[in-house]
């Protein structure tokens, strides 16, 4: 994972980071908001992996069906954010992505591989987004007060 | 709906705007744009849906077909933008939603309930954009002049 | 297609960008990137195509296989950057459809046809992105150095 600070102002900054052939995403992800203190930041991202687990909330269960894709896939859409909970950087992504045959297919982000790149633009706001666990869905809810 | 401004600088403003359990996006969106004044705006967002109302364009008909998903979904990807028509803020979205399978589905967004939520990061820039009825399609499009 | 400059700050530009009916979408945005001197942008869009040509990298033969869909489609979801590659704007570009029946596809985009619109927000940082030509896959990548 390599990042280049593209854009800083009055405490918003732009970054792109830049994920190569191998790296897991979600880990990578986590790293950099540690690294560069991000408290209120959103992102996307295309590129591609090797594989993927997505995931799928059962609002019954109150869990993550877990739905893996072993292979090649396009990442067609990538969307994401960063807010703190528990005093440090928490990352939700959401992801798309596109099979050999043209078919997307998506879920919650739960761990992913690149081949051979994925290339993310960060913005950092200056102000803070905090998450506080939902008693209802025991999920880290974003509480925008 | 709930929202935090995280970010305004010269006129651009950044929120978090988070729609709980149970709320409509479409009129939600709707109402912040009002509320916020928003003349010239995007945003994307990712959470999850309860049940959604799916539209696609049919270019022969001018007219949207609809497409009811009345099923849990997540919400992989929302993409959208606010502009002024008739002297208003009027907002458009399209929607990439992940069924239990994994498989994902979407279209321009008629109506969408939440459940648990759904978190959407809003950049409005201090320019106008306006929308014109076009005498084709009858469509409210983007205007850039 | 045609463009409004809706934010100027510092270096950083926001742009809408409206496609037309026939116009060819990555030929547009390799213009625009040309005419607007683009050397560190992202930008995401929501509209439609009456066909697209989508991409899928096969890692092992390092190119892309071809994927036509020649319907009228949705676009769901359009995220893409501009960096300077050997000296000229490289634009690269992903792509999400929704067809007829609400079903998604989707990949790297290597030509579509708009139908009837396409509305892009492009944010220019200030800084400079590289692409360099990768030895392994002879893919030019994203080099955030």
């Amino acid at each position: 994972m390599r990042s280049k600070l593209i854009h800083d102002q009055q405490g918003e900054r732009t970054f792109a980071v830049v994920f190569d052939r191998g790296e897991e995403v979600l880990a990578g992800l986590r790293e950099f908001g540690r690294e560069a203190n991000l408290t209120a930041a959103r992102f996307t991202a295309i590129g591609a992996f090797s594989d993927v687990l997505l995931g799928f909330f059962d609002p019954e269960r109150k869990e993550y069906d877990q739905i893996p894709l072993r292979e090649q896939a396009e990442v067609l859409s990538l969307i994401g954010n960063v807010a703190q909970h528990q005093g440090k950087p928490k990352v939700h992504v959401h992801v798309v992505v596109g099979k050999r045959d043209g078919t997307a297919h998506g879920g919650h982000l739960l761990e992913a591989h690149v081949r051979p790149t994925l290339e993310v633009m960060v913005v950092e706001a200056p102000g803070h987004l905090q998450r506080t666990t939902d008693e209802e869905t025991g999920l880290a809810l974003l509480s925008p007060k």
